[in-house]
């Protein structure tokens, strides 16, 4: 059986505890957050320390036509890394060096397992700054988030995962080990496949290195926490904010249904009350914070705000982020489970989204809260459903449906930052057309002609 | 004959006048400003002036399998756009709508002929702002930047071109037309089929319109021009700039030759005389750009500036970017002639790049002078050579392979922003290793299986 072979090889790569069947640890690892797919049962779990671990761990697979998952930190909302028959799960997470912070050329040469608060506050250390910021930083990987282009609340003015990754070492799915870029700035000579492996959630190839783009430290964090009757009121500031010269690097909405999860789920929590939805505005500006926080107000003013505090002392701005992490979890204790959306518009259609969101939801038998990046366009309609339900199961799966449709039909898309996975392949054909996905396919041929990368996902 | 068909097919599906097969016409339009290599002998010009016309085009080569080169203002410096034998020109200029500024979504929609500086000036009148900004901004299009992943001045504080291109719409090889993502902030439902277009010189698709990511304006623009006894003491000063917080707009680097040619090339400008290397350090920040500049004159001071000028004043400033934007012209007046490097390496590594340039030039027979964007750690060795002397030729040839192999070696690119074209691609196996170039042939051939899309160019 070609299994005992494999297992064999990897053995024989490999050192003494890094190749593990044990059914039990190989099912722990075999789903991510997303958790509404089933996952498939993999041969094993392996656990490489070195590019050249990796790198036998392709070859081996490659010759077998076995299929290979790349695993960070399994914190993925989309089903990306989880398990398919008879993989071998390739766990990132003992690769975790911070290899080199280099203060003159601003840039870290990091391994894929390093958790993304990690090297937040090790570069933080030396005065610089990796702003991508997903809600799952304390946990997260780096090569999690270059394979799903992570967000988070910073995107507004920083940019995505992307925008911050300037080469990378990636091992071929034969096994060959190659850098996809030089590490300056900028750099023409080659087709853009940097980019192209940021966010292909290893389908192309595994990230075994990443240089990494930093920034000087930022000035400190204060905004404006401010309440509206209408979602459609706190929208028309929120385009304000952003149509202004005082770029915010947060701009995160959160509407009544959520503010009242967050509520139930952290008494302790002191969101404003009764309000139908709240803007959490902010400004890292190193010079002209006051003015950023004096405009943000105004604007909200302007937008007849019920009310609007201002958010510059550290405790209160903890207590509101800590509020807004609560998001998903809050909406999760709701009826005991949830499906996370993600998608994204153009910002003048977000009007149209919310209030269509809304009458979704209506009498779906389900709960749906709605948060997240407004700045960006790009909001989480999170499906609170008990799960012991068949009947909200039901209607959450439909109201999932038809969230990805109205995405698409609002000339958006489905996933703004989470990935598609196997949780959002069923609307690829609406968002991307066929002729688009034929071409993927095309391109995904190039890199891996056996298709043993991450089969099932992405594409 | 294949060609007599292909034309009278082009005839027949574009309007009276947009088929060109005079041979001074197209001859005319075979070459782009790189001027080095000779072109190839093309077959017709074409001018489409709609989408569908440019489909149509792709349609008929596609079926005859002839070549395709798109073009746009001819002002590239590496060949990319060059003729080549039997080929259709498709320029796209005649395509040159700005379709739509939105200022709530901050995009705008464009035709790939569009002028830079049109959309510039069209975006500023919005009280938006389009940061990119190749020297050749007053001719070259949006379509030629996009090709090249166009860089520019603003470039240290913005990013260049692929950070501000959304979305594309594009004609693929057969004629199909695809749009490559949503038009959202950010989108991880595909691979990044943006980026990739983005740079890759016409070789996978024909860009016919783009969404291009706006900023609001800017503040005025303001800075400091210093001078120094060495140009280490001002790549000093310019990393200090760079590790703090005040990010400059713009960081240029000028050297003695570069300096003596403009004073030679344009007596009125009123550079600093007698200086070794110039620094330009400018600010267009909102809030704190005093502060910038005070900065930007200590780090000078700091590191023993020779002067140090506020350049504050609008008048002093356009003559100062005058200035800077006459170094290429300048240095080819010099001897009649010019080649125009443009390596990037690690900024860490630019003073072992400044000082192995002069060891290069010493002696060579020709002159060479080096400035551009050092915040990026990208400049431009220009190799100024007489052409009508046959050893100055040779010279001038062998100091151009020269500089792409001391890039290579100091672990950076030949080309930061002007691309491979014709005139690189023999220092591809050096940068990128055959591996990763047999990887782009394959990406190429998912796109472009029968390789009618500009053949001979970038891969």
């Amino acid at each position: 059986m070609a299994g005992v072979q494999v297992l064999a090889q990897l053995r024989a790569a490999l050192p003494a505890g890094a190749v593990v069947t044990d059914p039990a640890a190989v099912l722990a690892r075999s789903s991510d957050a997303a958790g509404a797919a089933a996952p498939g049962v993999a041969l094993a779990l392996v656990l490489p320390s070195t590019t050249a671990q990796v790198s036998a761990i392709a070859r081996i697979a490659h010759a077998h036509g076995v299929p290979l998952v790349p695993q960070g930190a399994l914190s993925g909302l989309a089903g990306g890394a989880n398990a398919v028959d008879g993989a071998i799960l390739v766990s990132l997470e003992a690769m975790a060096a911070i290899v080199r912070i280099d203060a003159v050329d601003q840039v870290a040469v990091v391994q894929p397992g390093v958790v993304t608060d990690d090297l937040a506050r090790a570069v933080a250390e030396r005065g610089l700054f990796y702003p991508p910021d997903p809600a799952s930083s304390s946990r997260c990987t780096i090569g999690g988030n270059i394979a799903t282009n992570a967000g988070g609340m910073r995107c507004v003015k920083y940019g995505v995962t992307r925008d911050f990754v300037r080469s990378l070492e990636v091992v071929l799915a034969d096994g060959q080990i190659v850098r996809t870029r030089p590490p300056t700035v900028k750099a023409v000579g080659g087709l853009d496949l940097t980019g192209l492996v940021v966010g292909s959630e290893g389908t192309l190839a595994i990230v075994t290195e990443a240089t990494l783009a930093l920034l000087p430290a930022p000035g400190p964090t204060q905004g404006v926490c401010a309440t509206f009757a209408t979602v459609a009121g706190a929208l028309a500031a929120a385009n304000a904010i952003m149509a202004g010269p005082h770029r915010p690097s947060t701009l995160e909405l959160l509407d009544s249904v959520v503010l009242a999860a967050i509520s139930a789920y952290d008494p302790t929590s002191t969101l404003p009350a009764g309000a139908h939805a709240l803007l959490l505005v902010l400004t890292d500006a190193r010079e002209g914070g006051s003015a950023d926080v004096a405009a943000y107000a105004r604007a909200a003013h302007e937008r007849a705000a019920l009310t609007v505090d201002l958010a510059t002392e550290p405790d209160r701005l903890d207590a509101l982020l800590a509020a807004r992490r609560a998001f998903q979890p809050a909406m999760q204790a709701l009826r005991g489970a949830s499906l996370n959306e993600d998608v994204a518009v153009p910002r003048s259609r977000l009007p149209e989204l919310i209030e269509r969101l809304a009458a979704l939801a209506a009498g779906s038998g389900v709960t749906v809260g709605t948060g997240g990046h407004i700045g960006d366009g790009n909001v989480h309609p999170v499906i609170a459903f008990d799960p012991a339900d068949p009947a909200q199961v039901a209607a959450a799966q439909r109201v999932h449906r038809q969230i990805l449709d109205l995405a698409a039909e609002l000339g958006g898309t489905v996933t703004g930052e989470h990935g598609i996975g196997v949780e959002k392949l069923v609307a690829l054909d609406a968002e991307l057309g066929p002729t688009v996905r034929d071409l993927q396919r095309r391109i995904k041929q190039a890199f891996d002609p056996t298709a043993i990368l991450n089969p099932g996902k992405k594409l």
